[in-house]
């Protein structure tokens, strides 16, 4: 899906078939985040006033380069899981679980790359920090529905379980540090 | 922007360059929006136990495909912006603040639109629907904090009093909308 034109997303999102649909927008949400946290920390490097993290931006644009791809994995992974579920049906629901779930992981480790933006990166920029934030955590939001919309259809109640625990710590988490950047972006507006 | 494969516009994001950014990102979510509310609504177009909704469910499609040709046009608007202020600094600020504001005008049209497709479009695809409003709102906010940052440059206290009115009344209202449509989700989890 990476080289398909930002048009013909568009375009192939609302074509009538579930895929691509939700699960798949969530995760480039993910990778939308990561990419603008690696512009708030570019715009850092090299730059008078930033000596002192230089090292630390760097690192965060590597990190942020790994979240975009993992995340526009996961966008490519879910579409191809939710082809697979409306042939195969329960046997799928397993995968159609866990593949948003790593989605939600994702989202969340976008949101932590975008608090180090906001603290490190480069002040003129920090609303595009909260951008990534926001737009970090609708993603974990969105794919949150997905897992839970699969969810009751797991037999196995013991991941169920596990899954359910999973998905309330990812979300009081991205609480806890969407609040955080929210109020460093706050404090400089 | 829109002829860009989502590789080469997640790069032009990561970019040391200030655009494209979170303007940019934030009307992007409009429209990614808009389109999967096109996709809830052509997945009960033609299909049975939709027939006494046909109609609105053709409007719907027709008013999120104009949603999304919107957004993105705003989306290229915004980076032009950016880069004209960079340029031109105070005398751009206006039109720094009414283009962020107007994309967020475009994300509260994608979350009207999300809501009418939670309520008439495909109940299997209703988990869209709150992808497509989570998606929405977090555009809108993230607009608004590019409205913000732009706000406190402004000389034209009137004219700043209306924006501040105007970005108010948009945040409540999706505070609603987005309500709304969260909860016809949850219903169906």
């Amino acid at each position: 899906m990476k080289d398909r034109t930002l048009e013909e997303y568009l375009e192939s999102i609302a074509a009538a078939t579930p895929t691509p649909g939700g699960g798949s927008v969530a995760a480039l949400c993910g990778a939308l985040s990561a990419a603008l946290s690696r512009m708030v920390a570019n715009l850092a490097i090299g730059k008078e006033g930033y000596e002192s993290v230089q090292a630390e931006l760097k690192e965060e644009d590597a990190t942020a380069y790994d979240a975009v791809i993992t995340a526009m994995r996961l966008a490519k992974k879910t579409d191809a899981d939710r082809a697979a579920r409306v042939r195969a049906m329960q046997s799928a629901y397993e995968r159609a679980t866990t593949v948003p779930l790593d989605t939600m992981q994702a989202c969340s480790d976008a949101l932590g790359i975008a608090l180090v933006a906001a603290q490190k990166g480069n002040r003129n920029a920090i609303s595009d920090a909260g951008v990534a934030a926001l737009v970090a955590e609708a993603g974990l939001r969105a794919a949150g529905l997905n897992v839970r919309i699969n969810l009751a259809a797991l037999k196995d109640h013991a991941l169920r379980a596990e899954i359910e625990k999973r998905l309330e710590a990812i979300l009081n988490e991205a609480d806890r540090v969407g609040h955080d950047v929210l109020a460093l972006v706050e404090g400089r507006l």
